[in-house]
């Protein structure tokens, strides 16, 4: 009898909530030793926080930044794939894809035990804010919303921005995913931080609970940590941390501190998602006939 | 000058959170004292909880709860129609609609000022779980998500299992309602309520500050309070009042408590509306290029 013995529908899962410096062959290194720490601790599923080979480069448009990208597949699934092989565990990374010259995604790859590489996700929603200059860096991504069968269940992932839009949460778990996984990397302002930094974190955890509410499945949000300068600027951006997973009825199984680096564990049973969407039935009584303007841009003619 | 005056974008709203007896003439006196309140205290827009003229009669299934329907317009809004047109104001009216011999609906009535009722709304999604019964009763809406211009501003109306849809939120949204308004009857199962009590009131309060956050507009939820004994049952609900008003970065501007009947103002200014979209763009980013298989049933095909 193993210890790590679970049931077909209990998973532990691991996020890795990083600090990013500047050299991103350390940040590798170091999201390898949280990835392998996590595993150790006995993670099915390891989830990691968006981009976390490199500082937050979006804060400023400098070319020079088109350097840190690379294939999917490529060096950084590679050094994982390893990893997921050894221990028949499942990763999600978030990466900087290079898909061809002058071509970048800002794409998540699920890499599951010996099976490597099983899908990719391609970020379907840019942001473009200062110091969130993603337009200037990543085409919107043209692979849809998808669900990806693995060893730790049917899993659906976005990134960041995405999770503002409760219609990628929505046709993701129509696709049947049973985990929302959002690698993501926000956090202050730190001009702005005590007028609105409370409410601005509310409203993304508030928001993303909501999509667990609505579609009744996990929600797992994997945060960076930390403050990272503005390239040439007087300001920069403080991570907030607080990475979480929600539970399909909203509720929150586990949440991270807003400045430690380190892994968070959860037990889930995906057994959960059923008993809740039979208690309320949001998906039962959907008005399929009555949503087609929701492909439009505005309403107003 | 008057002490009402208002800038073209500040309104002062009110909540009408009631208890509800056996007698319909009492309740619709009660609901026109405390709509009579809530003007005297100077609201512009007045908004009552769902099918406010009796008990939530839907815990049960009984073929003469159909004579509770009438016409709309009827009596009911011809009641608050000379409330309305004396003050001005925009009242918010929930109604069990008789459309034709045997075609029912949960309708909301906006009604404006002098102008009358000026809209109308039918629920889209009908719930049916134990003690709510309303697929029995309620044929559902065929008038879709729409917005209303009133002099409170545009109105988006929606009837209380609709808030658990970030489709019908958002398509309102769409339409152009500065505020989106849930008339709700929701609460315990007396014998859930210290198992599930607190999540399940978190779920239907966080959904709807979402609501908020990701269409960058008002929330209103006005729900009933007390308890309702089940027809010849031994259980019942207990409504769980906590009325409130989100702003639209999904912060609660106010809320009421759990058992107490009576008014709760706001005053909101429509012009946050636009300052939080300017800062939180997420209407600009929509992949509507990518969300058709919204009116999929399920994507497992």
């Amino acid at each position: 009898m193993s210890a790590v013995t679970q049931s077909a529908t209990t998973l532990k899962l691991a996020l890795v909530q990083m600090r990013m410096g500047a050299d991103p062959a350390a940040n590798l290194q170091r999201a390898l030793e949280l990835t392998r720490q996590a595993l150790a601790g006995g993670a099915r599923l390891v989830c990691l926080p968006e981009l976390f080979r490199s500082r937050y480069f979006c804060q400023s448009e400098d070319a020079g930044n088109f350097a840190l990208a690379e294939p999917v597949p490529g060096p950084t699934t590679e050094a994982f794939t390893a990893l997921a092989a050894a221990h028949g565990a499942t990763i999600v990374l978030s990466l900087f894809e290079r898909r061809a010259a002058g071509l970048y995604h800002n794409t998540a790859a699920i890499i599951d035990g010996q099976a490597g590489v099983v899908g990719r996700y391609r970020k379907m929603h840019i942001p473009d804010d200062p110091r969130y200059y993603e337009k200037y860096y990543f085409t919107p991504g043209d692979l849809g919303f998808q669900a990806h069968d693995t060893a730790a269940g049917r899993l659906g992932v976005l990134v960041c921005w995405d999770q503002w839009y409760p219609e990628g949460a929505r046709l993701t778990a129509l696709a049947g995913a049973e985990i929302l996984i959002y690698p993501t990397a926000i956090g202050w302002h730190p001009e702005e931080k005590a007028a609105l930094g409370a409410r601005q974190h509310a409203a993304w955890e508030t928001i993303q609970r909501a999509h667990a509410i609505a579609n009744g499945c996990f929600v797992v949000a994997i945060n960076r940590t930390g403050f990272e300068p503005e390239p040439g600027g007087a300001g920069g951006i403080e991570f907030w941390g607080q990475s979480f997973v929600a539970a399909p009825d909203g509720h929150l199984l586990v949440k991270a501190a807003a400045d430690e680096e380190g892994v968070l564990y959860a037990e889930i049973d995906r057994a959960d998602i059923e008993r809740q969407r039979q208690g309320w039935p949001f998906l039962r009584d959907r008005r399929i006939d009555a949503y087609g303007d929701i492909t439009r841009r505005f309403r107003d003619e």
